[in-house]
C-alpha cells in the first residue's frame, strides 16, 4: 500500500455543504488535496484514473457553486466521478471501487443521493439532466424539490447522437439547465468527426478567459474581471466566426472556452451562471485528462484506466497473463483476413483499443473506421460498406451493440446483409458491473430472421468463427465471445471455416446431455471431472450455432439421453430458449425428456470479479454439477446452493 | 377508379436513361405526369402521398442529372418514393402499392436495382451513402462499379441523432457525398426542436435562390445566373451569422436554400455540384409537402398517409370503423388518468397524433414531450422524469422502440426507474410490412429484470392495463398492443388496477389448455367454436403478463391438461420462452407434458393486410386449431397447412 497523502482540508469535508464555509483559495488547496487522494485511492484499487484527475478543479467548483443533491448534478458515463464520490461522502469507501460489496466505478443511484442519475454507457446526461429541469417546472418532487439540473459531459460523448437529439430537445424547451462540456480532446481512444475538429476550432490559438464567444448574450453573465476580454472578443466576431455558434443555433448560450484547471475562472463563471441563467446554457471549459499526475498525463491514454499501481512512478501491477485475450485473438485474426482479402474492412464505435482492431488500423488503415461514439450511424454504415460489395466486420461490445439494436434489424437483417458483428464483452464483465453486462445480445441476435449466430468456447474457436463468419457473405452473422483471457489452447495457425449450424462432440457419454454455447464450456468439463469422480458421466457438446441449431445433434441428443441440459451466459431468450422451440416443435417434450437450461438469472449482478459473478449467477462448475445430480434424482451430500 | 392522368412523355420512360435526351423544359412537363401519376396511383391504393408529391420534381430532377442506378440514391424513410418508383420501371406495378405481392410502399433493395438500400425508418439515408462512397473508394463492387452516393433526407429525419452521427463521420472522411436536405417542414407531424427553428431562419424572410450561404467555397460551384444572388449574399454575410453555419462546422459545404419546386434551379444547381464536387455536399432544397394537388396542401398533416380517395375532392374512402382503436383508447385513458393525477405525463418521438397522444396534447400541453425523432433521448429523458418524481408513459410503436432499446436497459431497467412504456404497433402491422413489424418486443422487454411486461387482449383489457401500468410507480412497466380497431368489447368506464402477475380463465376445458398472451385470443376462441363441434373443449386462459409470469396459473394448467400450448404475436425468445423456462426449472417436462409455443416464424413477412399476415405466419384460428388436433392426436380432415 502506497504512503497516503496528507489532506488536512479534505478531512474537514463530509459532504459538500462542509465546502461552503471554504474562502477559494481553500477551494483551491481542497482540488490539490482532492487530487492527491484521487491516486492514491486508484493506486490500490485500479480503475479510471485520467477522466478523474482532468475534472478535479470542476468537481470543486460545482460542489461549491451548486447546491447539491438538492441540484440534480449528473456526470456522463462516470469514469469521471471518483472525485465526486471523495466530496460526496464516500471518501470512506473510496479504496473499494470496483471491488465486490465496494463504490461502483461510476454514478449509481443507490449508492448516493449525491448520484441523481447512474450511468456507464455515454451521452445520456443531458436528456437526463433535462428530464431533471422539466420535473422540477412540472412539480415532480415536492418533499424535497428540485433545484437546478448540469449535466458534465465530455466531448467524446457530445459527438454520440444520443447528446444531439438532447440538445435539440433542450433548446426547443428552453428550461434553465446547465450543460458543461468537458472538452479533453480525448475519449477513451482520441476523438473522432467533424465535431472534434470543430471545438478544436473554437479554442485554437487563443488564450483562455478572452471568452471570445461571450458576444451573444453570454457577455452580460461574466463577472467584472472578464468583461474586459468579453470585449475584446466582441471587436473580434466581426471578422470571425463567433465562436459556440454550433451550440447556439441549437438555442444554448454558450459561455467559454475555460481553462477547467483555473479555479478562480471556474469559480466565476459558475457564479455568474447560476445566478443569472435563465434559459439552457453551455459551458465550455478545456481540461486535460490525466492532469497532475505525470505517469497519466505522459500516457497514450492519459491514463484512462489502469491497474494498481506505485504512484511514484506510475508503474501498474498487472497480474502476468496466461492466455492471449479474445480480443487480441480476434484482432490478430482479423488483420490476417484483411491481409488475404482485399474486401475486409473494420468498424468500431469509439473503441479502437478495446475491440482489438488498432490491430488492423495500423495495419490497413485505409479499411478500419472508427466511427466515433455512434453505434446507429455504425451498424447501418456497415450494412452499406457490405451492400457497396465489402465485407465489413462491425466489432462492438455487447452492451454497446444495444445502442445499434434498431440498426441491426432494419438495416442489416432485413436486408440480409453480410454485416459480420464480432460480439466482444459478451457475459458478465467484472468490475465495469451491470451497466456493462453482455446479457441480452444472443436474445436479440438469434431471433432475427437471417441472422446466423455463433458463442465462441475457446480462443481456437474464435479464430474459427473468425474465418466462418468471412465466409458467409449471403447474410449476416454475428460472433460473441467474453471479456478478457481465454483458456490457454492451443491456437491454430489459420481458423478454419466451420460447417454452418453444425455442432460438435466434446465428450459421449450417458444418461445425461450438456449442451454448452459459449465460453460456459470450460466449467462444464470442470464440473464432468467431478461427477466422474461419483460415477456419472455426462455427454457434452459445443453447440456452437445459436441460430441455426443443429437440429440433428440436438433430436440426438434428446433421443440418446433422459436428460438435457442447456448452458450459456446470456439472459432467457436466447440458446436455451431456441433449442426448447425446437423441442416442442418436435414433439420431443411429450416424451418426457428432462429439460433444463441454464441461464443468467433474472437480475442485474453488480461489480465483482467475473468468477464471483458467475458464482452469483449460478453458471459455475459447481452449479453445473449440481443440476446434473438433481435433474438425475442422485442424492447431494450437504446443502443445496440456490 | 377515378381517369387515369394523360401522360404523353412519361409514357415514354420506362427508366431513367430515356430522360437523358429531354430538354429541361420537357423535364418539368415530365414532373407534372409524374405529380398526376402519382395522385392518380395513390387515390387507387391508398399510401403515402404528401411526402412524394413534394418531391416530385426533385426525383425528376436527380434522375437526370446523376446516372442511376450506378450513383446509388438513397431516400430516407421512404415515404417520398412513389415517384421515384414511377420513374425507374416500376410504373406499370404502381398501382399495387402497399398491397400483398404488389410494390412496397419504401425502397427496397430486392424489389429493384434503382434502390440501393432499403427505409422504412428514419434517418439512415446519410450512414448508407457514406457507406456506398466508401465502398466505392475501397473498390468495393468492381463488376457494376459505385459512381455518386446521394441521400436525400427530411428535415424532420435530419433532427435524429442517428443523422448527426452520420454527418459527424462524413465530415472527418471527406469523400464525395451528396445529402440532400429535403425541407419541407413537416416530418409526420410538424416538427419540433432546436434545429427545426434553425432551419426556419435560414430562409426566413429571404427569397429563395439567393443562395446566402455561398459565400464560404461553394459560390464557385454555381452556375452563372446563381452568381449575382451569390454575390450579393456575401454582402449579407458581413452583417448576419452565415447561413448554413451549422453544417459546414460539421465538415460540409452548403448550397442553398434552393426553391425544390423549380426545376431550372434544381437542375442547374444538381448539375454544378455533380461536376465539381469533391467532399460532403449538403443541398438545403425547400419543398412543400403536398405540393401540386389541393386537398393535400390543405390538409393538417400535408397529406402524409390517406386511404384511398376520390382525385377531383380528395375525398378519401374510409371503411367504417367497427371499435375505437387502441390507440385511441389509450390516449383516451391517458387523459382521463392525467387528469385525475397531476403527475401524468407523456413522452412521443415524433408520432403525437400516431400513439394517441394528441389527445393528451390538446388537453395537458405542459405535461406532453414530443421529442422529435429521437427515441434514444426520449426514453432517458423519461427515466429522467421518473427519477423526478414524475409518472412518465413513454409511446412508441414496437418497431421505433428498438431504436431507444440501449436506453431501456441502461437508464430505465438497470435503474428500476418507473417509466411506463405503452407499445403501440405490436405485432404484424400491415401495409407498412417488415420494416415496421412489432415482431421482437415480448423478446427484448421480458428478459429484462425489473421489468413488468404486459399484452392486452382486447380494447377493454388495455384500459386496466393503461390503470395498472399507473399504479406502479416502483419499477418500470410495459404494455403491448396492435395496430388497428379493437375487436369490439364494452368499454369500462374506468380501467381497473389488474393484480401484477396474475393471468386470468376464460374458458375451463379439458385435455388441452390454451394460454394466450396479447390480441390472438380472438382468433383461439374461433379456434375453440370450431374444436366443440369436434367435441373437443380446450381450456383457455389470457395470461395478461410476460413478466412476472402467472406461476400458480401456468402449473395449474400444467398439471390439468396433457397439452399446453402457448400463443404470442412476437418472435421466439418471449412469452413462450419465458414459461419453457418455468417449466423446466419446475421439472414439468419430465412429466411428459405436450407442450407448444406457437410464435411468429422466423421470417420477414412483407406487407399484406394484417390477416393474411397473421395467415402467413400460422398464427390464426385455423392454425391454432390444427395445432390443438395435433398434439391430442386427432386425425385432421383434408390436407394440413405449413
Amino acid at each position: 500500500m502506497s504512503q497516503r497523502p496528507h489532506t488536512p482540508l479534505l478531512d474537514l469535508i463530509s459532504r459538500p455543504a462542509d465546502m461552503k464555509t471554504l474562502s477559494d483559495d481553500e477551494l483551491c488547496q481542497l482540488a490539490d488535496e482532492v487530487r492527491a487522494e484521487t491516486v492514491s485511492a486508484v493506486s490500490e484499487t485500479g480503475g479510471h484514473l485520467g477522466a478523474g484527475l482532468g475534472v478535479v478543479e470542476l468537481s470543486v467548483a460545482l460542489h461549491a457553486v451548486f447546491d447539491t443533491p438538492r441540484d440534480r448534478l449528473v456526470w456522463d458515463v462516470g469514469h469521471q466521478c471518483y472525485p465526486h464520490k471523495i466530496l460526496t461522502g464516500r471518501r470512506d469507501r473510496i479504496r473499494t471501487l470496483r471491488a465486490k460489496g465496494g463504490l461502483s466505478g461510476f454514478t449509481k443511484r443507490s449508492e448516493s443521493p449525491f448520484d441523481p442519475f447512474g450511468a456507464g454507457h455515454s451521452s445520456t446526461s443531458i436528456s437526463a439532466a433535462l428530464g431533471f429541469a422539466v420535473a422540477r417546472d412540472l412539480g415532480g418532487a415536492p418533499e424535497h424539490g428540485i433545484g437546478d439540473a448540469i449535466a458534465v459531459i465530455g466531448d467524446g460523448s457530445m459527438s454520440a447522437g444520443m447528446a444531439f437529439e438532447a440538445m435539440n430537445n433542450a433548446g426547443h424547451l428552453n428550461r434553465r439547465l446547465f450543460v458543461i462540456l468537458n472538452d479533453n480532446e480525448m475519449s477513451i481512444a482520441p476523438p473522432v468527426g467533424a465535431l472534434s475538429s470543430y471545438l478544436s476550432r473554437l479554442y485554437a490559438g487563443e488564450p483562455f478567459q478572452e471568452l471570445k464567444a461571450a458576444a451573444k448574450g453570454a457577455v452580460s453573465l461574466l463577472p467584472e474581471p472578464f468583461q474586459e476580454g468579453a470585449r475584446r472578443a466582441k471587436e473580434m466576431v466581426k471578422t470571425m466566426t463567433v465562436g459556440g455558434t454550433l451550440f447556439e443555433e441549437l438555442g444554448f448560450s454558450y459561455v467559454g472556452p475555460i481553462d477547467g484547471h483555473d479555479m478562480e475562472s471556474l469559480l466565476s463563471v459558475l457564479r455568474t451562471v447560476h445566478d443569472r441563467a435563465t434559459g439552457p446554457m453551455l459551458i465550455h471549459v478545456i481540461t486535460k485528462k490525466g492532469k497532475g499526475y505525470a505517469p497519466a498525463e505522459a500516457a497514450r491514454d492519459r491514463g484512462h484506466a489502469t491497474a494498481k499501481f506505485d504512484v511514484p512512478t506510475g508503474k501498474q501491477h498487472k497480474a502476468p497473463s496466461n492466455a492471449p485475450s479474445y480480443t487480441s485473438v480476434f484482432g490478430k485474426a482479423l488483420v490476417e483476413l484483411a491481409g488475404e482479402d482485399d474486401k475486409v474492412c473494420a468498424v468500431t464505435a469509439a473503441m479502437p483499443d478495446g475491440t482489438g482492431l488498432n490491430l488492423i488500423a495500423e495495419r490497413y488503415p485505409s479499411r478500419c473506421f472508427d466511427v466515433g461514439i455512434a453505434e446507429q450511424h455504425g451498424v447501418t454504415f456497415a450494412a452499406a460498406l457490405a451492400a457497396g460489395g465489402m465485407k465489413p466486420f462491425c466489432a462492438m461490445y455487447s452492451t454497446f451493440l444495444q445502442r445499434g439494436y434498431d440498426q441491426v434489424v432494419h438495416d442489416v437483417a432485413v436486408q440480409r446483409l453480410p454485416v459480420r458483428f464480432a460480439i466482444d464483452r459478451a457475459g458478465l464483465v467484472g468490475a465495469d458491473g451491470a451497466t456493462h453486462a453482455g446479457s441480452f445480445d444472443i436474445a436479440f441476435m438469434a431471433n432475427l430472421p437471417e441472422m446466423v449466430v455463433m458463442a465462441a468456447a475457446d480462443e481456437a474457436e474464435l479464430m474459427h468463427m473468425v474465418a466462418t463468419a468471412h465466409s458467409i457473405n449471403d447474410r449476416p452473422s454475428a460472433f460473441r465471445y467474453p471479456r478478457g483471457e481465454g483458456v490457454g489452447v492451443e491456437l491454430p495457425e489459420k481458423g478454419e471455416v466451420l460447417e454452418i449450424g453444425k455442432g460438435r462432440m466434446i465428450q459421449q457419454g450417458a444418461r445425461v446431455a450438456i449442451l454448452s454455447f459459449g465460453t460456459r464450456l470450460a466449467e462444464v468439463e470442470k464440473a464432468a471431472e467431478a461427477l466422474a469422480a461419483k460415477g456419472i458421466t455426462p455427454t457434452i457438446a459445443d453447440a456452437r450455432f445459436a441460430k441455426p441449431l443443429d437440429r440433428d445433434l440436438i433430436l440426438d441428443l434428446a433421443a440418446d439421453h433422459e436428460a438435457l441440459i442447456t448452458i450459456e451466459e446470456g439472459a432467457v431468450g436466447g440458446f436455451g430458449s431456441h433449442v426448447a422451440q425446437l423441442l416442442a416443435n418436435e414433439a420431443i417434450f411429450d416424451t418426457g425428456l428432462k429439460f433444463r437450461s441454464m441461464v443468467l438469472p433474472d437480475t442485474f449482478i453488480d461489480h465483482a470479479n467475473p468468477a464471483r459473478m458467475y458464482e452469483e449467477a449460478c453458471l459455475s462448475a459447481k452449479d453445473i454439477e449440481a443440476k446434473v445430480l438433481d435433474v438425475l434424482g442422485v442424492a447431494q451430500i450437504g446443502e443445496k446452493r440456490a
